[in-house]
């Protein structure tokens, strides 16, 4: 058995939020590990809607400083705050996201229940920010108006499977089995090999998910993922608005499906649509001419990301 | 005619918001001029659901840096830019505020298309903040765990309507009927006199709107408030849990009820209700044995202020 790795979105939308649309927040579950990504106004609101328990995040990543990624953090802290939450909680965002925070809580003369760690997000390089015996969060750079990161969460590789067959032929040493399960081959005081390829069954591909919040086509992304099991890349515009595109930072919706073929990703989920489109299939035609695998983020709906 | 004088409701929950209730926020319109008075988180969203034009929109007041009372403000802030709004905008509001909005626009490197003009309140006094020339607006202080103050609307005297019956009895000279429609008695130079009390209509009661956001019960308020057309007052929570309201400087429905006829108001309207009641019914009857036009603030609903 594989732990769950899926993402729960609960904002599709950019700019003016309209068209029953949010802002962007999407929730990423591991087993029992819940982060969430981005937190734009109105969040809180929308995770009841949803029915995702607030109370189970345990780290918050904010990708830039544009307010329809970050101003639902005030309220779920605060909510947070008025539920009496002890449970440590960690955000990392970018240089200023603390002094926005603190400086509320100052003039509300607010004393949180719970620990909270604010940590700062490097604009540059791959940087990894959480290391979990499961999977880890790496920060990534995007390129937009403002610094920014994205965020890529891979799947740690887990205790292997023993060959059921293998263990009824001869008794293999407990301290073996240890070793085998971890991956390393194993030889006993008298010379006797247990070899990973011969004890194990083959472990399933590592699963990962790359998430792009504000960016335009960066070819550079390719430095930091590498087949990406699901991507998600930011679709503000279609093609026939390209130069929008280009004059604000963001994407089409041909751009991030070529993205996602350049970085060989299994598939592709496509959000931060603009206001100016109400309805979307054209807007999923449009990548998936260039990469099948596409689809539109809906919110209240939960991706899986499958091996 | 008189203009239209109203309030819509927005939001009426405090704290947590659960049961399908949002975060304070009210716009009061008063002829074409539309205010908002608090802005919880979602409030633009609130104003879409509910048709209320933001745009619209000229001042802003926040009573107090409780997230419940302002956490929707940047997000409006922002829409506004992105809608490239040119008409300016006046924010009333505690001290503090003006750093939480400057903050914020300052990492996000804004550039507002509007003038955006701060004021901040005083936690103590009656002091106008408006002066239209139809309506003023007040502040006067409120009585809860941070500085905050309450709000007063109250309508100016408009130009006097003249009795038709006394305009065909005789010639009346122009200068004559300016000045007894704005309220003068007039003398020609012959010494005829035309006096207000026969030649006008008598005016209807001046209405006003207080609006009292977050407050322990508070007798001081009559010092500030005199017979308010419509008393908005928090009521968070039932006589059941008054300690509580205590222990957090909030109101019961029964003290909201005792504040209305000590402030001699002609109607009161109830709101700020604590997450912990699903159903209000039973709140509003504890207002009404007090006093008995007592209402439910309903988001969504617009409330006449009648004379």
């Amino acid at each position: 058995m594989i732990p769950d790795f899926e993402v729960t979105i609960l904002g599709n939308t950019s700019s003016i939020p309209v068209h029953g649309r949010n802002h962007t927040a999407q929730v990423v579950r591991f087993g029992q590990e819940c982060l969430l990504l981005d937190c734009g106004e109105g969040t809180q609101i929308q995770m009841r809607k949803f029915k995702v328990k607030s109370s189970r995040i345990s780290h918050i990543f904010i990708s830039h400083l544009h307010g329809d990624h970050y101003l639902g953090l005030m309220g779920i802290l605060s909510s947070y705050n008025l539920s009496k939450r002890t449970k440590a909680l960690t955000i990392f965002g970018p240089k200023g996201l603390d002094e926005i925070i603190t400086t509320q809580f100052r003039w509300s003369n607010t004393k949180l229940t719970y620990p909270l760690t604010f940590v700062e997000t490097k604009p540059e390089g791959l940087n990894i920010l959480l290391d979990h015996p499961r999977f880890t969060v790496h920060s990534f750079p995007l390129t937009h108006r403002l610094p920014t990161t994205g965020y890529l969460i891979t799947e740690k590789e887990g205790l292997r499977n023993l060959r059921k067959e293998k263990l009824q032929e001869k008794r293999i040493p407990l301290a073996a089995i240890q070793s085998l399960r971890n991956g390393k081959d194993y030889e006993d005081e008298n010379g006797n090999q247990f070899l990973v390829s011969d004890y194990t069954l083959p472990i399933l591909p590592l699963r990962s998910y790359a998430y792009c919040s504000d960016t335009c086509f960066e070819p550079k992304l390719a430095n930091y993922l590498k087949n990406p099991t699901l991507l998600y890349h930011e679709s503000t515009f279609m093609e026939m608005d390209a130069a929008r595109a280009v004059v604000t930072f963001h994407s089409t919706a041909k751009q991030a499906a070529e993205m996602a073929n350049l970085l060989k990703a299994k598939s592709l989920l496509l959000g931060h649509f603009s206001s100016r489109y109400v309805e979307l299939e054209e807007m999923l035609n449009e990548a998936k001419t260039v990469f099948a695998q596409s689809e539109l983020s809906e919110e209240g709906k939960t991706y899986s990301i499958l091996p």
